[in-house]
């Protein structure tokens, strides 16, 4: 069997990773010379349109990251299975990123890391703890769950919110669209980890931070995104902290990434940026994951983590 | 009977939360007029010299801290048992700061933060996770063990150190002399929250922080101070940075607090300063817990967390 490796970015690195760890296989790259009925599976990342067609054997699409919006929108997607990379290192490091920033937000790290360059001694007495802050983890899969338990372990009050209707012992999730004025009504700090769809597209606007909750410990709703930038828009993120609609934002992506130079956002007092690192997948552990699947699938046993196309993620 | 409020701040805030916790009960101030016969409890942090003597009917003192380093090296000290301030709202604050820092050190966020003021869209592709990083707690007590359970819920690789031998399920205790070389040698991130004593002063110093783990996948040991400021040998850490000894240091307590201005600690690119308010105590919260510990004792029952003389905590 063959394993093609289609990707936005230098194959190379990933091709010696999978020849690694699939060292009895065929690994291809998309532009070299290689025989398309051979095909059976695509590890990629960003295809350009046309570069999926024509591969009879195929069997499966790979996508090298947690969000698959970037194949959703492709035309002529082949008719296979499309597997999401869903990995602990992946998920772990998302939930370090989020109860980093959930915490720097409740203690103002920020305001002490200026007043350490302006040499100021300004202790506060009895700033909020964990537990009266109210956190809302939109979009509560894999990576929201993990997140929303070890938040909880750090004292703070979460919910969370899901397109569809879930149980998980031991947390509130409001869902769909009644749900979502509810959720937002009782969120200080919106975590934003939802799938990019169309239905999502612009989503983190105006309209829905008016509807955080405006009476909390923080003075003022906080928003961290570390979903996908389309979902923001981002002269509405930058307006509302103007007018006090948002009191801080963290963003780890953005509608175009790079975040471009004269963006405002990179020198707002209040914004933080961090470049779509938020939870890189370490490349090692996405090829065994990768070949771990091929391997099952090809001994009859079921593919994991399969995207619904439907909705889309 | 009669409550005494000896501090070396403003007694007037504390006063007032006394008389609504304690309404029955006569809340005086040292330094005006008052029956000194009458005086069973007194409620102090750093009082000076002799104002503690001459009260016959004195039962016991509460510090108001988790410290009390500062009634240790008091001449004269009532013989009556002397009560730390143990309460879940400063130990899990303390907590959120141990994580808070342990995550931002981890995940290199003050190199993130010079990125976002030089413009600098730098993605790291893997760095290492929780479980890569060995943190080590120094002091293993209430503070100590509850930030060592969140820790490892983020995934952090703990151990503890103890002066006594200990037992706590699912952690490695080092204790003693003997037990600390083995503890720092394993030991990527040191949490310092060990108590202030004659043995402990001046601990941190280059001799220890050379024990450290220099393999780590953070390039380089990690000092976190949250305990008291004379653990700490200033100089050593300042020149323990410039050599390579320790990669970073975030430290909430100093040798003279406020930290001097013409200290280069404000200064150091690898510094993290905070104005000893890692866990402050609620002092609404602290007034109830005293309260509460003067009704029981009243009531014949024992008080709680009782220092130990002998050892100074």
């Amino acid at each position: 069997m063959t394993l093609l490796v289609a990707l936005t970015w230098d194959p190379k690195p990933w091709v010696e990773r999978f020849r690694k760890v699939l060292p009895d296989r065929d690994i291809v790259v998309l532009g070299e010379g290689f025989d398309k009925s051979r095909v059976e599976y695509v590890a990629t990342w960003g295809p350009k349109p046309g570069s999926l067609s024509g591969l009879p054997s195929l069997r499966a699409l790979f996508s090298l990251g947690a969000g698959v919006d970037h194949l959703m929108s492709y035309p002529d997607l082949p008719d296979v299975p499309i597997v999401r990379v869903a990995q602990d290192d992946l998920t772990h490091r998302m939930s370090e990123y989020v109860v980093m920033h959930c915490l720097m937000h409740l203690r103002d790290q920020h305001r002490f890391d200026e007043d350490q360059r302006a040499k100021r001694w300004q202790p506060d007495r009895a700033p909020p703890i964990a537990g009266d802050v109210r956190v809302g983890i939109m979009g509560f899969g894999v990576l929201g769950q993990d997140a929303a338990r070890k938040l909880k372990v750090m004292g703070f009050d979460v919910a969370g919110w899901s397109r569809t209707a879930k149980n998980v012992e031991g947390f509130e999730i409001y869902s769909g669209e009644d749900g979502l004025s509810a959720f937002l009504a009782r969120t200080d700090i919106l975590v934003s980890l939802i799938p990019l769809t169309p239905d999502t597209s612009g989503i983190l606007s105006r309209s829905l931070f008016q509807k955080l909750a405006h009476d909390g410990r923080l003075g003022g709703p906080v928003l961290i995104n570390a979903g996908r930038g389309k979902l923001q828009v981002e002269t509405d993120i930058l307006a509302c902290l103007d007018d006090g609609t948002l009191k801080a934002a963290t963003l780890d992506v953005f509608e175009v990434e790079p975040l471009p130079q004269d963006s405002p956002l990179w020198t707002h007092p209040r914004v933080t940026i961090s470049p779509h690192n938020a939870a890189t997948s370490e490349p090692e552990a996405t090829a065994r994951y990768i070949a771990d699947q091929i391997r099952r699938h090809e001994a009859g046993e079921a593919l994991e983590n399969i995207v619904d196309r439907a909705r889309g993620y």
